[in-house]
């Protein structure tokens, strides 16, 4: 596939301004990509220059213009994924942007048509080639990067609710890790049915800002089963699980008769920045095997869900095509509408990474290859001088806004050596949460009440440049990965 | 509950004549109903005159025109149904017909409405007092058998195919038993939705006229899980399984993505006339468990459904009504019309249930109360004396034309003692399949190929007194309990 086997080329690397600014190829043909060199810290994150794609028979060629990160990919970045890719590998499940070419025997799509395109691995890149069953044209008016935003999230959370969920009116639902992108699809479309009650888990801080659309929150540090019995003693129709572990054994007693559990996410597995061995096989550990004839005797059903698998093992893209167009009509006629936690640049893809990591995003985060790097406000340099000078990692408070999960406490995480690493090239986050736009239509807008709260601890902020630019090497005791250390020690929250 | 606790009491049973064409209340007010006495074979089901039930608080007291016979009924009889009642007991899960009474406090039903109704026992009896929550009024124009045909089967079917299996157009449906009450229900169902490959198993005799309505038919014998890869090498979006044990593992490895394996029954336990440890014991063996984290990698959902329990144990009455509201809707615009087997009297009792055993009945079986025990024919009379003299049993002809299952044929049934029988009231079949009615409306009409093909060994029929009458004590070495006990011996087909 074009770009699996490019090498890495430090020295041909875009120059810093141009590269942001021409959504065209570039004359020695080369793109700016994110890549994965290994499995791993975010160390393992790279923005490098490739070798431009050129489209394949049945595929197009994408400018792209906005790319989705989801929580696949802090597992992919860990290995714990099935089947991962050898890196290095061009990371990235989805983009959106503009075609740009057409490989040979690819009908239905024409150079300019704007498109969204899903495509395991390669799509965090200026340009991508990607298969045209996997590619749909967009509705007027829909931005790129609320396409981005839509794709997986929507179609996830679409097909858990309706198709497998057959959610109907007056029904009853518990979503784990509501504020995330997933969640917020499920949310919204939720909305589509009436008289629904709707239980979500989040983190603390995100309960302010999800109120008004969650019946009922908890914390994940609750005992969420316990307070649902009582809200609703026979139980719930659906649970949405992306967590795993013992969520599920919890999950599958809270049904009530004819309720049905969906496994759509195993995040519980991620407990540090790198992958845990002992993580992940107590995860599988404390999933309890079930009999067919239980569920015969009960009413209960069981379900799991991964649209990866679906899509590219499976080969059910024409399925997908078809809920993709629901998907359009419901955000043409304003059904449904993205939140977007924040926009960053290929630059920032570790800050996004960590951010996503340490459940801080309400909604989903793109990434925009066109545009710049964050610059630091005269704060944050303050506060990051502040930081370098007295060592103190951002960590050590925000784990009292994070109730730690009593799974997840035990957890001993063992990572793997980077394979090759040099940090050469490595982007460090370089602004704080504070700065993250909220809506790509309005980067500017002012940071939501729970962005604020878990923001708070400004004066322990990592610290970075005020440069924009992103290919120089630093040093590797810089406070954004001390940070990304410190939380492996940790019990992050469960994945949102 | 009103009969519950009601003795035996052959003494005061009704006169012959009068029992049948009196609706109303006999005089002594007692009332006729078919027993199980005790949990085992034929012999165990007796018609017996017993106290009319009076309606308690928010029952309704029906007169009984029409009951349904389930194979939940032959396991029951058996005494492998989940917490199975105490002997003796009137059985019978479902009856139609007119209320006569009404409790206290039970509003929404006046005397004289036509109704369905549902109970876990005491529903084969002239009089039945109901919990108005499980009685449904009939639209105009349901005749009582077509009520009682359809209640539980098509409740069952639509929870299964729709709520539960969310079929839609174009997709593949395999289900086992597909020529029994519920697979005539799935068969009608299943058209309502466009472009559907419907995949079924039944035994061989009744391919004939099921032909037409299934896409493709499979005998139990023939691997039709290899045939079935033929035809849909990517496998079935649905399987509606009511046989478990070793097609509960084939089924789920037949599920395509997305695809659900759906357990609404464990007929495959039963393998003889009375309950067997072995072939009980073997089919929970043979059922794998599995893990929820499969489901996830397989994108695969498994569900169980047992209407009883959704009923009478889960409380899900109100869920109930609104789909008898449905399929009422149905029946009236003419996209439903049950197939009904037989109609037999209560004292046929143990002939319909042997048929249902042997899997002959193509359809419903529906008890009558109000008609007459069948008549022989002249040639039946010669049979019978032929049978009596020469005591071959039918049943060594019969094994030739049912197939039998490999999963059954090493089972060894344990009889569990009849605890208290002498046959002083057992109703003896008197009539051969070839006499059955295909329809209620149509008691006369002949019968249809595969009805004639199964009755076929005529000369080897039941022997059986030419009096209707059904009171009176008879020989326990009949041909209808030597044939009885040969089955136990023998591997029936499974189910329909």
């Amino acid at each position: 596939m074009p770009g699996d086997s490019a090498e890495e080329n430090p020295a041909s690397a875009p120059a810093k301004e141009e590269s942001k600014t021409d959504d065209k190829p570039k004359e020695p043909k080369e793109m700016k990509a994110v890549v994965l060199t290994g499995f791993g810290g975010l160390k393992m994150l790279k923005v490098q220059s490739k070798p431009q794609p050129t489209p394949g028979e049945g595929e197009v060629l994408i400018a792209v213009k906005a790319c989705g990160v989801n929580f696949l990919d802090l597992m992919l970045r860990q290995g714990v994924t099935d089947n991962p890719p050898k890196t290095p590998v061009i990371m990235g499940y989805e983009c959106a942007g503009t075609i740009e070419a057409i490989g040979e025997k690819t009908e239905g799509f024409s150079v300019g048509d704007n498109v969204i395109a899903l495509k395991e691995c390669h799509c965090w890149a200026e340009l991508a080639s990607i298969p045209a069953k996997y590619v749909y044209k967009i509705p007027e008016g829909m931005t790129f990067h609320d396409a981005a935003a839509i794709a997986m999230n929507y179609l996830t959370a679409y097909i858990i609710l309706f198709d497998i969920g057959n959610l109907r009116s007056g029904q009853s639902i518990l979503a784990h890790s509501i504020g995330g992108g997933v969640g917020q699809a499920i949310i919204q479309l939720t909305k589509t049915v009436e008289n629904v009650t709707l239980y979500g888990t989040a983190s603390a801080h995100k309960h302010e800002s999800l109120k008004p659309n969650v019946t009922h929150l908890f914390d994940h540090g609750v005992d969420y089963a316990q307070e649902i019995r009582k809200l609703s003693p026979e139980g719930v129709d659906i649970v949405l699980d992306c967590l795993c572990g013992d969520y599920t054994n919890k999950g599958i007693s809270l049904l009530r008769p004819m309720g049905r559990y969906i496994l759509f996410g195993t995040s519980s597995v991620v407990t540090g920045e790198t992958k845990s061995f002992f993580s992940f096989a107590k995860s599988w550990w404390q999933v309890d095997k079930i009999s067919p004839l239980k569920l015969y005797d009960d009413n209960k059903f069981l379900a799991g869900f991964q649209l990866r698998q679906l899509l590219f093992r499976e080969n059910q893209h024409e399925y997908v095509r078809q809920l993709m167009d629901k998907l359009f009509k419901l955000y043409t006629d304003g059904t449904i509408k993205p939140v977007i936690d924040q926009v960053a640049s290929f630059e920032d893809i570790a800050e996004a990474m960590q951010r996503l990591h340490d459940r801080k995003n309400i909604g989903k985060i793109i990434l925009d290859p066109t545009i710049q790097p964050k610059e630091k406000t005269k704060n944050e340099a303050e506060a990051e001088d502040r930081a370098k000078s007295d060592s103190e990692p951002e960590e050590s408070t925000k784990s009292e806004t994070e109730p730690e999960e009593s799974i997840d406490s035990d957890s001993e995480p063992e990572e793997i050596s980077p394979p090759d690493t040099e940090p050469e090239e490595i982007i460090k986050p370089d602004v704080k949460p504070t700065e993250i736009a909220k809506s790509d239509t309005k980067p500017e807008a002012k940071p939501k009440p729970a962005d604020a709260e878990a923001a708070a601890p400004a004066d322990a902020a990592p610290a970075a440049t005020a440069d924009a630019a992103t290919e120089e090497p630093k040093a590797e005791e810089t406070p954004a990965e001390g940070e990304a250390e410190k939380t492996e020690e940790e019990a992050p929250a469960p994945a949102e």
